[in-house]
């Protein structure tokens, strides 16, 4: 990203790591629809910015202090890159480490993981190595999808044989639909109506798809729940509509569990009547994609033990070169596009 | 409360209880402003109902299967009585018992205490007995004040030293603050800018005051935090404008508690950028004052171990045969009025 | 039972339903091992006490203040079936209304199960409707199985990818096996020495089996966790050293979650220097199966989901008149078994 | 500390900071009968060990990296200060970062606070600065009694208005029943026999005592709880006998929250029928003092807003070249001795 609106390939030297940090080699990485939000200016200006926040790679380099890695071995990087000591996360959060969303470095407030070479702080905190049985191509997924996917299954606080309902089944949607069937749902209901993206949900677990191009979404929801509503209803798209569709459909007692990007408006609105009037013990929970090293080991585990296989998400795949290519698929949701991968040379 | 908008005295004849149930003999009660939001239409039409959910009394009648309780006793019985059995009680939510907000019976659902009897379902489970060195005048606010109140404060997730702020300072918002420092709160800031709640909201505990009217709320509760924001902002009014205030002084992570009742509007707005777009892990809680036994228990050994006084909110005081004026005091706040009790014949 | 170590048939009056229960005709139990405690003293002096306590059937009557149940329909009651009124339910433990373990009533303070009829106290909290895609064989599961392993997982506040050890594999254990897949663990550790059940384990959900007989649990479960320990241990047997056990094989800050019952000794010991000195944040939780309706309801779900099928425990099914070869076949562990089945005449 | 028993002054160089470090001259430190056990051995042999661990001081050097404090700054420092990147704080236990106790770095894997000056990692993350308001005096007892004795209440997950149990009233235990308080306990019940004691239980929040020499400590709860047992029960001993009793006395569904150090002993035992033979709900925490700077900050803020005044717990004063004396009287426990201070050259 050179400027608002403007990308292009640049070159920069390779980074060095101060004495508790890592360089790393890029060997796969995944284009993010907040990649193309950042291009359009979502975050405010940036000036030759290196775009990306999913990546896996090789070490490259480690400063002296860094304990646990060397150089050759094949690293997960989550998205989100806490600065450890800080308040926040002494406080439980560490994505908001160094401010509101602070804990989101790449592409931000430092180059990102679009090049052969990326920086990551705190490396001992903030990588794990990726298991042999764990190809690159799989791994890549933890660093946000599934850690922000299954977030949203966690927050929600679904009980074992809950009701949960899933808005959008875009990829975060995709990853909190196999969340929610971690954590136990007995019923998951998929909001969606693209006819791949309908398959992908029933795939990764969804045992319902309420279409909202074919249905009103509150009446889908309530017929499939005897009219009780749900436990927990999963925000994955980022939108005032859905936000309010969410609140309308869960259950007193139950809870909005978001993961969306609101990009757009000064509010999002909560419906007030079906709220409750603010007394029908309806939680409202939100969330930054949970980094570090201890999240990237136990998702590590799931993809290891077998539980969720996320490739089918990958739909397409780029050279490094075809970056320019990689982005219109992406930003213009051209050919289906669920996610598209990026893959450097070895 | 005769139609809507129409209120005056009837004759009723003396509840009779079924096999689990009691009726109770009013000798104190108190005004909520629910009950003047009740006659103007606020839970729509409503035909010869007795309005009031606050009161205590003595024991009339008990129904042949309640094993605890007899005619005599003093008891103090919860606004919300909930239906036990029910399965939102089940799942940990008793007040929405028989649908959202299900467990406000009086007043609502059936006539409620502003006469003299009441009937109380499930009396085992919705009745406390009240200790002796507790008054009647000073017991009646565990019924609502205290319970919702504190709910304010318990739902915060307030940590030890942690900083709070309460919005509004009326009857549940001082009792939020008394709340508040029964939680362990290091810094609970009252928002207010009527001297006598002022004046109140540090007696029960506030460290300081922001008064709206002389500064902006955002900007002092930033300056006395050190530009932090507070862990914990309980909304206890029910205003569109107070609870998006609630979301922008919160610190990342932190979390609006609420217990004000919103009466209009088609929204409650949350303001985009200050939520963190979504993912500033800021939680928004809702409830419903909490009823049952158990509660009432708790709360009259808060009274009765002296950790709060909540008799200098009674500002004024009427018989029954009064009321008309009482609500007449209540209704257009008068006379700077906190909260009215209503005393009946012994 | 008709007294300490002596069983045999009896003819009892078929019970009638007080204005909020319901009687249920039998078609399909389980014998537990605590059936067998039972007579063997293990709670106590019983004369003429009807067994079982696991068990669905088909409403035969309800009295007149139930709303939600008719005759004839298929119906499942949890093992437990608390009074909902009782304070011990108002703090969020229904299983202990009425006192520690209250809520246990079948074959303890009143007849149980395996009979023609059984009563069932507040029917309208305390069964569900038995969906029709699911046999009575698969739902009796529900009552004691499910809820109390699952309940196992629950307790142990397993995370995403987190690693759990299950002690026992038992069918409370295996249940509690596959709870922890419910959950998201990442690794799921079976310990147990019999073939048949290690090969169960491995079907509901183990990845890795830590045979006792064959190597030191504590060195088997290190090897398998990188030297770390699992997060969650649950004992699912009830015996002092394998307490022990759990408390050894949890890091830091994990968590054991009792699912056992301890029968002997006048202690259940804790390791005290794996334990941390009493400060190594290892927290110990324990529970008594999980019932009512709304639990009932979510098994089901479960169930009905596809999530787990419980059938694989069932080794031996007998009919009611076969009773007592059922129950000698359970008591001396003949022919591997794991779980007895009793039908009755439909 | 020499070797294990033997103690005395050395000179030692004044510590030099890494770059995220600082170096602290002592004002204030407090005697921890934990200093005596690792004098006698506790936890193994030590050479020319500095001893203490609970101190504030001035900032006399700052690495290059610490951003938040300079030399000249008054400071309080957490007797735990951990490394914020490992792998335990990622899940939310700091005091066991670097493995089981590990946070526990003063007088145990590196010099303590008995000396003119000490090392602090982590300066940044682990040290606050004192406010203008509170004097050395009060602050210092953040660092450790605080921290740990208000960590039993929150573990202890109290209600507002729940009844608590407070097993010994030495300095942790009087913080643990001001903690108690703090969390909104509405009955504080002290167990204690040494009259000093007894008469700061009361001073510091406790509603009534049960002195264990005149009255049998389970009887005494039951009779001050109705019968009914406590909510939660805080071991502040360290005794296996405590630890039994805290079983005994609190009701289904409490909780045992533990503070207390387990020096002897291979087991610590529960009561197998009073614990409802692991089915009883009860719960059992255990944890180490917690550090940060966050939890300082907090604490301070705690002590700034008057709620809690610890000063009355300093029984003695001596000047750090009376040390020899000051452990005396600390070990010997003469002199109805509470906590000794240490005061340095200013």
């Amino acid at each position: 990203m050179k400027e608002i609106g403007r990308v292009g390939f640049m070159d920069k030297p390779v980074p060095r790591p101060g004495p508790r940090d890592a360089v790393v080699r890029t060997t796969t990485a995944l284009i993010c629809t907040s990649d193309s939000h950042t291009v359009q200016g979502g975050i405010g200006p940036r000036t030759d910015l290196t775009l990306g926040h999913e990546g896996v790679g090789v070490v490259h380099e480690v400063g002296e202090e860094v304990r646990d890695f060397r150089p050759g071995d094949r690293v997960l990087v989550g998205a989100i890159t806490p600065d450890w000591g800080d308040l926040a996360c002494q406080d439980g959060h560490p994505s908001q480490s160094g401010g509101p969303l602070g804990g989101f470095k790449f592409a931000n407030s430092k180059d990102g993981v679009f090049a052969e070479f990326f920086h990551v702080n705190e490396a001992d905190a903030n990588m794990a190595k990726i298991p042999d049985g764990v190809p690159d191509e799989t791994a890549v997924y933890c660093s946000d999808m599934l850690s922000t996917g299954f977030m949203g299954a966690e927050n929600g606080d679904i009980p074992i044989g809950g009701a949960v309902a899933v808005l959008a089944q875009g990829p975060v949607g995709l990853m909190a639909t196999a969340g929610a069937r971690l954590r136990g749902a007995g019923l998951v209901i998929g909001v969606e109506s693209v006819p791949r993206r309908k398959r992908l949900a029933r795939d990764f677990g969804a045992d319902e798809i309420v279409d909202f191009s074919a249905e009103d979404v509150v009446e889908g929801v309530l017929r499939l729940t005897g009219g009780q509503g749900v436990d927990t209803a999963i925000e994955a798209l980022g939108a005032d509509a859905t936000f309010q569709t969410a609140i309308k459909i869960i259950k007193p007692g139950g809870t909005v569990s978001n993961t969306g990007y609101y990009g757009q408006g000064e509010f999002v609105r909560i419906p007030r009547v079906e709220w409750g009037v603010g007394m029908a013990e309806k939680k409202i929970t939100t969330g930054l994609c949970p980094g570090g090293r201890l999240r990237m080991e136990r998702l590590l585990r799931v993809l290891e033990g077998g539980r969720v296989d996320p490739t089918p998400l990958t739909t397409h795949t780029f050279r490094f070169e075809e970056m320019e290519r990689a982005f219109e698929v992406s930003d213009k949701k051209l050919d289906d596009v669920v996610k598209v991968m990026i893959t450097f040379q070895r």
